[in-house]
């Protein structure tokens, strides 16, 4: 919107000093870019909301509407609705988790979750560990509370724990107020958690006497490859946050946390403070969309075409994209990480990509130290196939030309030599692409 | 729900310290018991939705799918949609304030706009201005970041100027971040603040160089008198903010705030934290629903029914209520406030008023501070008239029956005798009911 432009400002100066610490981001920014309808948008993880059919949708608000209007047009309890809890509850029993209707509440998305727990969790100063890259709405979410930040590594199994442990070892018992991770197809790296991982992740937490936060949106968006148990499966204390936004729709804004109840009735606190209550309108509408056994013939080919275009873009990234990048091989989910050599600087390269009709977003919004400026997310869930395949075209075009800019000021002498792709975990050039 | 019950929590103690501040609402602990079929509900300020035409909302949803349903379902700007603030735009000019849509976004809710300027503005220990009586969401939502609430008595005419005046002299220029007011029918008091008040209001917020916050979720429920101007048509520095919540439905959680537009790019950065964007399925309802000049004749049906109740309430108070009693007038809106007899301690006349199956809220609520002990506010919105006249005839009896009993202990020279109401300006019996 134009008030991102105001430069004079009459009340500078009044604003709380958490502000400070939040930034607009470069994902939400972009929104506008990518709405162009020449432009290719591999930068927001927009899932495709076309596949829902809208008379399911209708049908299930026709319902909601004629079984009694009243519940779903007036003020509800800030906890959520019992019947959509009780949806979740079966959701979660799919995915292995036990659960009462009392062991979560509802929220608007998982993104409330993330603020809703940081409100409740952070004063000024203290520690929270995450994933490094990590879900920019996380870092912005938290960023609002003045925590520092200490993001841990990941490889192709997830976090690696020899770096968490040192980093638990450093900071002591309680030394951090929680460990946030997404361990399934991670937002941006697109990497899941193995179960050695998750086992041992949990005996640190617990060692360590410190909460662990399981964001989980795409966990039922599973490519190849068997189901992992969701950390909350395997511990009762794990604040796990979910979403309807990828198994439904985001736009009715409608997601949920599990935690022990002592934690719960703070953040339903924290959530009253916020916003009274989530809304029942939505809420109604969920619960009967989800009566319905359609739901899973939709989400069905939802993955499905993830899938296709997951595909199309791990083929195109081989097909183009320069010798020296490497990316990662995502399982499920929306995102593909790529690492490239450490010269370029992608938000530059952004500009650019612009110009030539595809974005993404640049890797160092997803931490909170400027790391990852030589690392974009490209998300595949939104572009068509074909776009995709020339999505990644221009831009591997584009990073061609920067390239070629670069040898010859290196062969000139102008610039020193480089090794292949920046320093990380995150470099397995997987070219390769399942069935 | 059961989570209010826990005793023992392992995390006590690791919780940011503003939890401490924030306290369950009473308000809200009551929807439980008010939701028994043989409690009348004077509590809670829950608009009367069965007078809602199912078959408008039905509609509203069925259009806006037809037209483009990936718009209702997928994710939406921070700001809001442009299509709903073009509606809103048209309501604010109907009241007498001029904006563009770039001068307003959506939130969840009034209440969300509560807690973003919070949000936005406060660090702990800032001064926050507010009227005394005052809503107690804005009480719940400020209380999060821990700032210094300092109230304004109000009388019939709203804040009284003198005492705000007071307050600005010794607390300087720019001593607090913001003043709070609901100037049109005061939650709870009921009372409206006169055009001469609005423009004092504004000199001193102006002298003293402090925001003001205009808070107006009950303008157009207007039962007698002519609309005044809300504060944002007289200066264009004041942040109002608005909800469909009275004139629409509070399921659907949408209200929004106009405020200076560096201020509204602040507030938008922690929106897109704490839920990255309103919901894009309401908002689509919301235009269709208004698109149709039908809602004009919900509106005016509503407005019919609540005047209607305040009538029922006013007459009833009147008749039933001990002389001692003093309440306010409301020309429009959800509530009347009652001041009691010091002696009485109202939440405890709410338990034995639940026994004899009525709610109301108690004063104390409303204060920051412990005052409004021997207040109560009373709520016409939602109960119909014979039941709001059953409710007060109910209410009178407890009231009587504890009265009877501190007078033969006074007369028994156990107690001491006292005045009649507690010391308040807003005090006047007013047994007159306008037509």
């Amino acid at each position: 919107m134009g008030t991102a432009r105001i430069t004079f400002d009459r009340w500078e100066g009044r604003y709380a000093q958490r502000m400070s610490g939040v930034r607009s981001s470069a994902v939400r920014d972009l929104f506008a870019a990518a709405s162009r309808p020449d432009v290719i948008s591999l930068s927001g993880g927009m899932p495709d909301v076309a596949r829902i059919p809208a008379a399911d949708v209708a049908r299930a608000l026709d319902e909601a509407l004629a079984a009694d209007s009243s519940a779903s047009l007036q003020y509800g309890g800030s906890d959520g609705r019992v019947q959509l809890r009780e949806v979740i509850v079966g959701l979660m029993a799919e995915s292995g988790v036990r659960l009462k209707v009392a062991d979560l509440i509802v929220t608007a998305g998982a993104q409330q979750g993330l603020d809703l727990l940081a409100k409740t969790f952070l004063d000024p100063g203290d520690t929270v560990i995450t994933e490094g890259p990590t879900y920019v709405g996380a870092l912005q979410a938290f960023s609002a509370y003045q925590p520092r930040i200490v993001s841990v590594e990941m490889d192709s199994d997830g976090m690696r724990m020899d770096l968490l442990e040192a980093e638990l070892a450093a900071l002591g018992p309680r030394g951090a107020k929680f460990i946030y991770t997404i361990p399934n197809f991670q937002n941006p790296a697109g990497v899941t958690m193995s179960p050695e991982r998750r086992r041992k992740l949990l005996a640190l937490a617990c060692a360590y006497d410190i909460p662990v936060v399981e964001d989980d949106p795409y966990g039922r968006l599973r490519f190849e490859g068997g189901h992992i148990l969701p950390l909350r499966a395997l511990d009762p204390d794990v604040i796990y946050l979910g979403t309807f936004s990828k198994i439904f729709a985001p736009g009715l804004r409608l997601g949920w946390m599990a935690a022990p109840r002592p934690i719960l009735a703070k953040v339903l606190l924290a959530k009253q403070a916020a916003d009274l209550c989530g809304s029942n309108f939505t809420q109604t509408v969920a619960e009967r969309y989800f009566a319905s056994e359609r739901w899973r013939r939709t989400l069905r080919d939802l993955t499905d075409a993830y899938r296709e275009r997951r595909d199309a873009m791990l083929e195109a990234l081989a097909e183009h994209f320069p010798a020296e990048a490497r990316w990662t091989h995502p399982e499920g989910g929306f995102f593909v990480w790529v690492t490239l050599p450490r010269h370029l600087d992608t938000t530059a390269v952004l500009a650019e990509a612009v110009e030539h009709g595809v974005t993404f977003t640049p890797g160092d919004a997803f931490f909170a130290d400027g790391r990852g400026s030589s690392s974009m997310r490209l998300a595949f869930c939104f572009a068509k196939p074909d776009q995709i395949r020339e999505g990644v075209a221009r831009l591997a075009e584009v990073l061609a030309d920067r390239m070629d800019v670069y040898r010859a000021f290196v062969e000139a002498g102008a610039l020193p030599p480089e090794g292949d792709a920046e320093a990380s975990d995150l470099t397995s050039r997987v070219t390769e692409v399942s069935p």
